[in-house]
């Protein structure tokens, strides 16, 4: 495989990116209120009224189904005094929204639809009062919102993804197990341990075994969405417990394809891992400038359980296992970045994507370069 | 009944006056510090020497019982190094106020009787180090305390309720029962709540039914205290678990007024709720901008106990189930007024009063308009 | 004995110093990390590559035994990417420092030995990523450490007590009791409260009965080191559950010397307190404000363990009661402080330690006068 690209003489970011009250507020405006946010997955809104809630970047965001060809989204507040409208994590609408308060409802495309003892005239009207809305956009089985006012199209922003996983055929899959990980540390440094394999000796030697960290390729190495393939040593199926996979390989690859596993990040908060039987979605939830959620979802074939070998425990337990280590030593990095001796330290060549995930992070915040 | 002032096109206040802790502290300057907030009830102080702590607005504020005539208020803080003097909640002083560190002694007037070691000279004179006091004042059985250094007095601020409730004979009450809630909401979210019962069909049906939300009037709608009576709705008798009485009615009621329940926000922080038959004050404690306790108590004449009808318990059950209601609600409105998606909503004429709250904080405030 | 320093007219502390987060940080630039610190025991280190962590002002500082000679502190920081390198509490290397993320190794002087892909080059020395250094000094079996660049040296610092306890051979003494308090106040009313015994017959009884509160001289009355001796009343030999010695007294003691009880401060952070039979340390580590840990260790030259009376547990038990009545007191106190009521109160003549440690303080923080 080819030399990933080398490191150039980066450094690590100054300690205030990861600590500082100030800059977690300015992801917000900047990044995390301007970026496509993937939220969850299409197969979980099985029918119309069917909604979940999104709770990040201080936001509640109702996603529902209001028909078959259509996903909305909405603020979970009342128009009239603010009230969140929904209290449950999930479940399904009867065709209406119903504020709790003074029910004040609304139908599945947001418009107001009863407000009971207002009385229609100059100082209200119905129609000026819909719940407001948020961007939304769906691309392989994924749900994605922007709280931009004006957000890039998201046909923009995945450009350089959006048909690369056709074969996979990633928009059937179905989520058969979700873990959620409470973790004290930055985002950006579970997006930074996701993007090198340099600690995979050290760190997680089951899964160094099944693909040797030098067996990687960056096929995007520039720009939002970074990644590439890693191949499975020999003896290898799969990402599992034991190495062997845990359903038939995905139908439609190529041979070379079934030795590969594929790991992107989606900045500023999605990674897509795909091996050849299932795919795997983390989505970091900011908390707090050390203070971050990950949920974690493992998605297959619904066609693959009624394989006879289909088993997708031992690709659970391996990955809750790695992710366990990798959130461990990234609360150990905050604890020793939060110390006034912590400075900018070198990349290896083998970080090359943290400098390039920097590069994309600082140009996002509008700061052009990696000054303290 | 007459028809509820019109809200007038008046909308919900903007979100910094719920989530902000500069407001949360301008409310303290000119609002906690300046108007006369109740503290607990005479009743609870039988003997001379009887204490209780007044923990309200970061204070600790001793309500002791200093003769049969006098109740005095002091701030629990030694003139020595300021240590607190008192540790439990209530409880009896044995006519001298001592205090734990070093023995620093008062009399229950305040005044410094002991500084053991303490050479009397140019440096010291025990006469120079008496308590701090603190403003007090008793009405209908409530007693209340003002921190400002010159408050308006008592008689003004509340001169228009000073004798409205006379026939009641509300100081002969005591309290039967009391309840503490701990609420993830501003304040206000509480003294709004209270204040309309355009909710009422969609949150309480219990309530309801008792008093039909439409058959209500507000005899005092502007200025720091606001309310009026809702009818008993034909069958109820009292405000129960069941609608029935749950004692004989006030002594000195006409034949209407047994007919009514009233109920008044004084504001900022006190609601007095009179049953035909019994009564109920809430008062909220700040705890921060999106925090606040909420201390409720059940007020009975003392002779209702040897009737043989008697039973307060389900006068409490009743109130504790709507408080739970209302408390909740609360909570899910300061989540969404905590969006940024929040903005000021129209009131209905029903919610007249929580217009005329608002313009009374805000002046209160020293800001001339709703403008966010 | 001599009349204690009168506190001539001297006033408490202004509120500020106990409540502010600004003044807690300016305590860190000022004081913190510029005087030495007591972080434990040379007895604690017993072997090469024996280490503990120090936790404090919010770094973490590993302290390691590098040879027979030589105790070594650093930051607990990856010069790499930042990482702690160790994570638990104390334990032993095996002459090695290893990075738990990525490898990079330490030796025990700091240097980088090993760093696996990285390419030495124009780029990257290992040379230039040794881990960060602490200042280090060593007394009386005690570890110093000091977190500024260019610090007083510890032998000026300590002057006035460098030799002072050589007749009790304090170096000798080792651990046999520890205990960590949580105590939600300032951390100078603790040491406001260790220097006087003012308090000592409201609050401590059975102390006093021991050491009476007026018995006791200052003979190091202004500077960072203050303190002096208290004597045992008659039939008391030490401080301890009933006042008879736990072991054995120190063998180099004059008559008088065995009589006497010896308690200093060492600003900021130490207290040093030396019975007859056995010392105590006390370290206090600042968590915020309002909040502090106290690390309680009881000292006992080795050889005592195998007296026929030796009981260490009588001293332990005697202290911890006494301390938590301090500690209980202290909270009472910053409670006070934290009203607006508070003001500054006159210092005894007992208290003239106080008024010392407070001139000590401000002069240290750059505050000329004890102005609010």
């Amino acid at each position: 495989m080819k030399t990933a690209r080398s490191a150039s003489g980066a450094h690590t970011l100054p300690g205030k990116y990861y600590t500082s009250q100030e800059i977690f507020d300015l992801e917000r405006e900047r990044i995390f209120s301007q970026r496509w946010l993937c939220v969850g997955l299409v197969a979980s809104l099985s029918t119309t009224g069917s909604y979940f809630l999104a709770e990040l970047e201080g936001e509640s965001i109702i996603i529902v189904r209001e028909s078959d060809e259509s996903i909305r989204a909405f603020y979970n507040v009342c128009r009239h005094r603010g009230t969140q409208l929904c209290h449950e994590a999930q479940g399904t609408f009867s065709r209406h929204i119903q504020c709790p308060y003074h029910s004040w409802t609304y139908d599945l495309s947001g418009r107001l639809v009863a407000a009971p003892n207002m009385e229609e005239g100059v100082d209200f009207h119905r129609g000026r009062f819909p719940l407001h809305s948020v961007n939304i956009a769906t691309w392989e089985g994924m749900i994605f919102i922007n709280l931009g006012s004006k957000p890039e199209p998201f046909e923009e922003a995945y450009a350089s993804v959006l048909t690369k996983f056709n074969r996979w055929g990633l928009s059937r899959l179905v989520p058969v197990h979700r873990t959620e990980y409470q973790v004290e540390a930055n985002w950006k440094l579970m997006v930074q341990n996701y993007s090198e394999c340099y600690h995979c000796p050290t760190l997680h030697p089951a899964l160094n075994k099944l693909t040797p960290y030098r067996d990687s390729e960056n096929d995007l190495d520039e720009g939002p969405i970074l990644g590439g393939p890693m191949r499975l040593s020999k003896g290898s199926q799969s990402m599992t417990i034991d190495g062997r996979a845990c359903a038939a390989p995905f139908g439609h690859l190529d041979g070379d394809e079934r030795r590969l596993v594929y790991y992107y990040v989606m900045f500023p908060s999605l990674f897509l891992s795909i091996m050849p039987d299932y795919a795997m979605i983390h989505r970091l939830i900011r908390r707090g400038p050390r203070r971050s959620t990950v949920i974690c979802e493992w998605l297959f074939d619904p066609e693959a359980a009624s394989q006879p070998d289909y088993d997708p425990s031992r690709a659970v337990e391996f990955w809750d296992m790695t992710n366990r280590q990798d959130w461990h030593i990234c609360e150990q990095s905050q604890r020793g970045i939060d110390s006034r001796a912590y400075e900018p330290g070198p990349y290896a060549s083998l970080e090359s994507m943290l400098a390039a995930l920097d590069r994309e992070y600082l140009a996002a915040l509008g700061e052009s370069s990696n000054g303290s």
